[in-house]
């Protein structure tokens, strides 16, 4: 039996996933006919999306048996209330790659003051500062997900201290896991530098905030590789310019690219990266699609399906 | 019965090392007296040593046991025929760590392009480059020391394929091990980044020649944190101006501070760090010393005792 997908998302990226999608499916024993317009919502088995195809309105498809998202943030799915099938998220093996591979050197970059010694002037040979070795240091990393347990993960084996923070109680080795208001508190009372890989969802929305930037160490690092709407923009530039805060490396915004004249971009304690921290790769996250695939045709269930109250 | 000690290093050394040596020698119960300045040289046990003390000139200490460097680099012990005894190499695991962290924060910082960001203009969204996850990157490390193989080791644990290179074979878990010639030339062959953490001997002066930026892959990094002498200056620019070397991070020069009018200082793809890679830490360094003065009490052989014909 074919299955039908629709691979909704900027014409850009059809080139790029094409081959490794059908190579993932041929693997997967998967017969397929992928379009990448979309011709009778009704036969579709299958949307393949992200949301910078333009797709809002699922209401014409019909007979979906699910939506797989090419994104790991699958905010404006989980609240499209047009969708009626589950929905599932992307985990892929080489996004959690790269983002720990990210996470890790930012938090290095930070660690080692890089940027201090990048910006020096010719001729200008700076003391040594003996910088507290990693295992002098305290790394929070809020968001225990496939994301950040990843990241804390592989800065424990840096020996940084790792704290972690997420929403309902973990257990990972190496780590001292917290959860709940008061862990959360506690987490960032006795971070050198916090890491946000939090999902954004009603809960998380603006969670950094005053309140939570007034119970940081002083001279706190942030860096946001998780949702530009987790952090009250004005709070921080207030937490910034109080010494709260030495530094925020920020990867994602509400609203990208991050307009021109957003003043972020010229903020001396704040460094702007235009959403690369990391990104879904072609083959590993095509295996991942393709194994949906396979299971629904095999009535197995499906991978990383998102709690839809929950809204990831 | 009291060792006698000197303590030969810049006087502005002696308030940050006191403390914790004689914490470590109190912890060790090794009941000594340490002399900041050189009294009667036939009265010493010991030269705890730095070169920047200017001590050159042994023969008056007829009766030491040992000199204990507080440097990993011990070229300027190694060839001073003056002195009778063993010499111990400071191998710190306080300096080991930080090493480890500062390769790691530099080849990712190489891997991930940061500088690249870090240069941005305001406004200036850089487009995704979709850079080659670690698993997919060859980092070679020359040299498997006490500093060599822990890099190596934590540069595996983040998923980079690593290449180690030493003169004698070694064999390290996760790490594909060469020796001699032949080995040096396929290692450098294969690697994206190159890292320098080699000792500074007859056969290393100069080992990064012309001839071997020759067998590099073209745009290959190097990262040097062992010693300046390692590389020939004029090749390097050379190989950076012909294409074969993209980017040069230099911690450690034949004249440090570097001068003020070297070219490196404004080269656009070298950067200089005021060798600050790591650094000798008082507080395990100390229980290091501590240990080799209590091994001469007990008659116990010596640790991380230098091959003088080695030189290391």
């Amino acid at each position: 039996m074919t299955v039908n997908v629709l691979f909704s998302a900027d014409a850009k990226h059809f080139a790029d996933w094409v081959d490794s999608l059908n190579a993932a499916l041929e693997e997967a024993r998967v017969k397929s006919e992928i379009d990448f317009a979309c011709d009778d919502p009704a036969k579709y088995d299958y949307v393949v999306y992200s949301p910078d195809g333009g797709l809002r309105d699922f209401s014409g498809f019909v007979n979906l048996k699910a939506v797989l998202s090419l994104w790991a943030g699958v905010e404006t799915l989980a609240s499209n209330s047009t969708i009626g099938c589950p929905i599932c998220r992307m985990v892929d093996p080489g996004m959690i790659e790269g983002m720990t591979e990210w996470v890790v050197g930012q938090v290095l970059r930070h660690h080692l003051d890089f940027d201090r010694f990048l910006d020096a002037k010719p001729g200008e040979w700076l003391q040594h500062l003996g910088p507290p070795l990693a295992r002098d240091r305290t790394v929070a990393v809020l968001g225990l997900g496939q994301l950040g347990s990843d990241c804390a993960r592989a800065l424990n084996s840096l020996n940084f201290r790792v704290l972690g923070w997420s929403r309902t109680v973990k257990n990972i080795r190496g780590i001292d896991c917290r959860s709940g208001n008061d862990g959360l508190e506690s987490a960032v009372s006795e971070a050198d530098i916090l890491v946000l890989l939090l999902p954004h969802t009603n809960d998380t929305e603006n969670i950094c905030n005053a309140s939570l930037f007034a119970k940081c160490r002083r001279g706190v690092v942030l860096i946001n590789s998780g949702r530009g709407a987790l952090v009250d923009e004005g709070d921080l530039v207030a937490a910034i310019d109080n010494g709260t805060v030495s530094h925020a490396t920020l990867d994602v915004f509400r609203q990208e690219p991050l307009p021109a004249q957003h003043p972020f971009w010229t903020h001396p304690k704040i460094s702007v990266w235009p959403h690369i921290a990391s990104e879904t790769r072609f083959r590993t996250a095509s295996q991942v699609i393709a194994e949906n695939m396979r299971r629904g045709g095999a009535g197995e269930p499906f991978l990383h399906v998102v709690d839809r109250q929950r809204g990831y």
